[in-house]
């Protein structure tokens, strides 16, 4: 079948581009060094952009080593290893955090987005104990197609960008916090209870999701009309 | 001050809709009837189209009274009094649900997404048991903008949907279900889990939530090119 | 012993207000009428201020019955009695509400205060979906001597608040909101993951503990010095 | 007594496979490596076949120098040392997977098959993000006897395989996943709510279990009439 | 399409009991009676048995004043309308109760096997407190080709009979008990961890989904060989 | 048999005072009526003490009609009725509660008790935010054979009892509470981790267990020497 | 003040033994080593027993270094350094496990019996998948005064035990299990459940409050007549 | 923006001192060190005291070897680097702890109060089991103008404090214990629902939180009048 390439422990979807508007992306977590090695030589092979997220160190060495032409993200846990050939980015994605400790968070959906071939940016730093940050980046924000809020503990930082812009919103929870943070289910349930109508909500710590929403929408703004 | 209207008990935030692009919304729940009636006549008296969601029995009847002008659905418990103004409705929103009694849910995201001035229509009953119904309703599902999925138990049809389409997948889940689907968790948990990468979540029977979201994309993809 | 009455059922702890600085206060939920009844008697004869929560419809028609001296409270669902004496309010306690859904419990706060004899007002309907609203009150809630935010939905708005003032900001959670809130669970774990480093909380829905804590905070600092 | 073998720390099961049809597995967690090998070789000497899962490397290590006649799993982390006896395999189980990541599970699975005399075979890595894959594969599965159904994250296969197949359907939800997957619970739940009837559980990361409610079924099938 | 019949609000699959060896049976819960009407006198002018569960009274009363060709049973809250042709059950399932208030759950699963064409019968009240009265019904449960077995409060039964037969074990928790039982999830937990390898388990009172898995077992083990 | 009673929906187990020292109670919830009234007969024919628990109003009326020989008990929502027989309570059993709201359960520990044949008594009230009340009773505490301590909200009463005699503590949490209370959960809690270390605990508002306990630690007391 | 000896970090309640009549035992977990060590030699210095749980490896190392008079038991993560004089143990204890991975949290109630003066012996492994090893020593458990009844995984024996002895059963949950047994909380929940109404439960893995209760009984047993 | 200082990954709050009362701390967790490193060096210069918390060693480490001037507290985990001047400190704030374990999370909030301005002293162990302990302390405790109670297990230390004098009660959870105790949630939920009224309650583990809003009320009771 054209459409699957069969490794036996994998059969990747070479089709997806075609069916959902971007490549299959190689998730590493538990996956065996071997198999992801050979996982992206094969779809490097088969003309595909290779795109792999939440590597470990010894995965991430071990890319390192034999595809030194593929990028490392050491802040996104990230590898990149494109098809050589001209990339236009597209669109406009604001990606804001609530503190310094959810940034690598907000690096795995930047290097998402850049490898899905939308242009993003991030605003750090920026959560509701001191209002002037967000206040002061406001029209800034509000010039993107879609927001993307990544915030931890308390994680009340989209319902606030919610009632300032007139942009989508996408909430990324945070494992960042302690206590009754309960690795990021308190700013999951904020984010989902919402006071801001217009905030949908990813997994916690998934900037790889939030971007993927992103994208999907920004290419419909932008190569629909 | 004149963005807000302050009845005491509410303040009306009539800036909303330039600074969000959609108006307030009365969500009813746990309000005095008294003061809902009093909040959508001076709501309707400044201007502002009035839509409020959430209603039981007493309120919707009170509110059908005192405003016949305006109209409530009952399927999707809403209320609807707009300014007498000529509308246009843009864009293409498909709701889907899995199963028949996830109705209601999708009801709401209609009325909200009527009331938000987008074009939208509900494709029901295709649950990923009998997967040929959703099979039959691919291309029909991939010419919308935005797709809402609603859908309770086992909340398995917003990943089939995603990995079938390239539009935006916005999932509800519904509290649907009996034993350990506790009110609409397990769904929920599921479309966060969502293998499909491009699916983002709101809060469980949000109905209101999901529309809001797409409404805002749709905005965005229909009135800025 | 003179510091207990022994009803059997029940025994009043009339010592309370020497060691606590407030007296013991009838908690009725889950209490027979019968009961009731004879305690708030037996504690109006025996010289103390009655006040009773957590009243269930059949309870306050039998209290308004037999001690129509008192006052019922439909809203914070309470009962005062207090001994016929001149009464001077202290302090300034600002009660602070997201939504106009949260007033029942920021009455139950309001009631409290005053039998507890501490001057308070509230300000109702400031959530952050509408920033202007809480900005428009910031230098009217810094003057107070301490300020309960009560909230339901995502709980935000103690986060922001203790951003705005150096009041110190005591939160309560609502069971304002439906799916994943979970009961008030969403709102009570966003504020302990606050933010903002000074926001305590109390239990959900408990307009009664938050003004029993403020009272006590009031009177150090208007008694002491 | 017969049946039993009293080590003192463990009473080994002799009368198992009379009553059960299957002989006692050794569960190795949390037990010492010296009551570990004592058990194995107690087991053997009293002329069971030992299978043994859940071992860590050190227990591994040592079973593997005690018993060179035996056989060690890395993938599913089991030993097996079979009396010496000819081995007909009976029936036929089909393992499906919805990633890689979970073939540590089916491999768990395909070993406890094998041991308690069933013929099995793995298909890997047909998750519903890409029907296509799953599609693919229906009459190969429908001629099984019993399918099991390994997935983590979202936990949809399940449900899908129910709607394809008649054969019935055992779901192990796995622990794979991140964020709100709380260590397999969202998929667990998933499976236990599925929408398709004919799908029953057992416990996250169990291949173990699958596959002896499987083998039980498979002996009824082949060995009754 | 000749295998669905669209009705608007819902989509029955005509074609499920070639594809999965059941005919689609309606869950009742949730959906408006006159839905339920219509979709009930589809079905069965379809040419198709129906079969519906999970009713409540107003539902149950329509269905007997409209169709009272069919049978409704109490216990079970089941309807049941098949076509007039002669019907032969097959097989032999057991379905057990550890007390007496478990019977409702267990009667849905006597109904729904009924429905699906097996035979079973109910050995009710043998729970694990009296020992003596399940070992008493040992052999007559190891007959069985399958064995359901429905408990609530500690669920601790299941665990005992996969011991004592080897026949394959369909545990189902039910929601009796209190406190700590949480509407049985302490079953669900305890049949989930059991000690005996041989127990699968359904959703929380979900005898329906137990007699489903039975039954497609049973048909492997009477129509295959 | 001649052990078992069998009822059909029912196995009345009539060893179980020969086995457990305590006659088969019957747990009423879930019940239907008749079940219950021919399970009382029948158990009173065979010459049991016959105490039926959780009765429902319903259930209570019936009983009384029927068998006015025996006794209902409101508060603790029992019915007793035991063979005409000199019956004389052996040992002393001190049932200890932190609030009013609790009384029921202490009720359903003091007829519970009796019908086993205990000396019990209730102190109650004695809640732990005014020490002097329980201080005053640590005496007449500390000469029971075993107190039973029931508390609802924190819980927090069993640590202090614990601390102050050398009796043995049976706690027993209630739903007594609100918000975070969780319908005893956090009482529950609070009693499995004691900071005293001789607290055991039953389930939440099982009075019930608690004095079936205490029962059998009282006859190994004063039956055994 | 005479009964307590003032550490600064600590408070040694000397008083205890009066009180409860078991001195106080130290809780290592989280404590510091100089801290602990002070300790033990100002409790020995005293004239108290020395009995500490929970130790760490660093911890026990320093102990058994300085001083080599008390005894190590590094299955139960204790250290004993009594008194020097002649020790009665009195009565009769039985620990009973489920399995041989239950057996340190058995040692720890085995140490802490002998510690408090009580006679105590194990019997391991004979969960109820094997019905036949409990049934086995039922007359020799009924002989003792109390049963501590230890469990993992589905927690089902104490239900079993309570149903065949009428000795008092003492339940400890125990953290061995995966999955869904969620570190013993599935066997908590079953033993709170129990449907033997003479259960009590203790804190999950802690053998020693389980013999601190039992000891309590005990001592009643043997000390009172 | 002369209020906020941007470093790209962190936007420090220079204008929180003037809003709130206290300077903007440092969370270090989740931070890497080199922008730990710049944070603290970009604040002294700023001219802000410097503190940090929940400190790692790799990141104290960095801190006193780059900052020498600064202080490291072990036991509290935090970093204190002042400016150079006079300091006197206000008021009078009591840490009372139940357990020696909890004494970490005490110096936490040590050195917090210390930071902000605020004297303080630590009473340690005086937890319910040996009540002579905090009776002692009575007097004592009452002084101060606010109380912080650090329990973990069952937390019900602030109960009985609540109950004894008449100061303000910041109840602080830990996570010490085991079992049920679920990482602190046994003793939060113990606090919320305490019945004592005046306990208010910060997140698990939070000696910073308690601190800082006990420096709020101290700051009104000794700068307001």
């Amino acid at each position: 079948m054209a459409d699957t390439l069969d490794l036996g422990y994998a059969k990747l979807d070479l089709d997806r581009r075609r069916r959902c508007g971007m490549p299959e992306v190689i998730f590493a977590e538990g996956k065996r060094t071997e198999w992801l090695l050979e996982s992206v030589e094969k779809m490097h092979t088969a003309g595909e952009d290779v795109f792999a997220t939440r590597l470990n160190a010894e995965q991430t060495a071990a890319l390192v080593q034999h595809f030194p032409q593929g990028t490392s993200n050491n802040l996104a846990r990230s590898f990149w290893w494109p098809q050589p050939a001209e990339r236009i980015l597209i669109g406009n994605l604001a990606i804001v955090t609530a503190g310094t400790s959810d940034l690598p968070v907000a690096h795995e959906a930047l290097a998402t987005a850049t490898a899905f071939g939308v242009n993003a940016a991030i605003i750090a730093d920026v959560g509701v104990a001191g209002l002037h940050r967000i206040l002061a980046k406001r029209a800034e924000i509000n010039t993107a197609d879609v927001v993307i809020v990544v915030a931890g503990m308390d994680g009340a930082l989209p319902s606030v960008v919610g009632g300032l812009v007139d942009a989508p919103v996408i909430a990324v929870p945070t494992s960042i916090g302690y206590g009754a943070s309960f690795g990021g289910v308190a700013a999951l349930l904020t984010m989902l209870n919402s006071c801001s109508a217009s905030v949908a909500v990813v997994n916690i710590d998934s900037g790889f999701k939030a971007a993927a929403v992103a994208s999907r929408i920004i290419a419909r703004i932008h190569t629909r009309h």
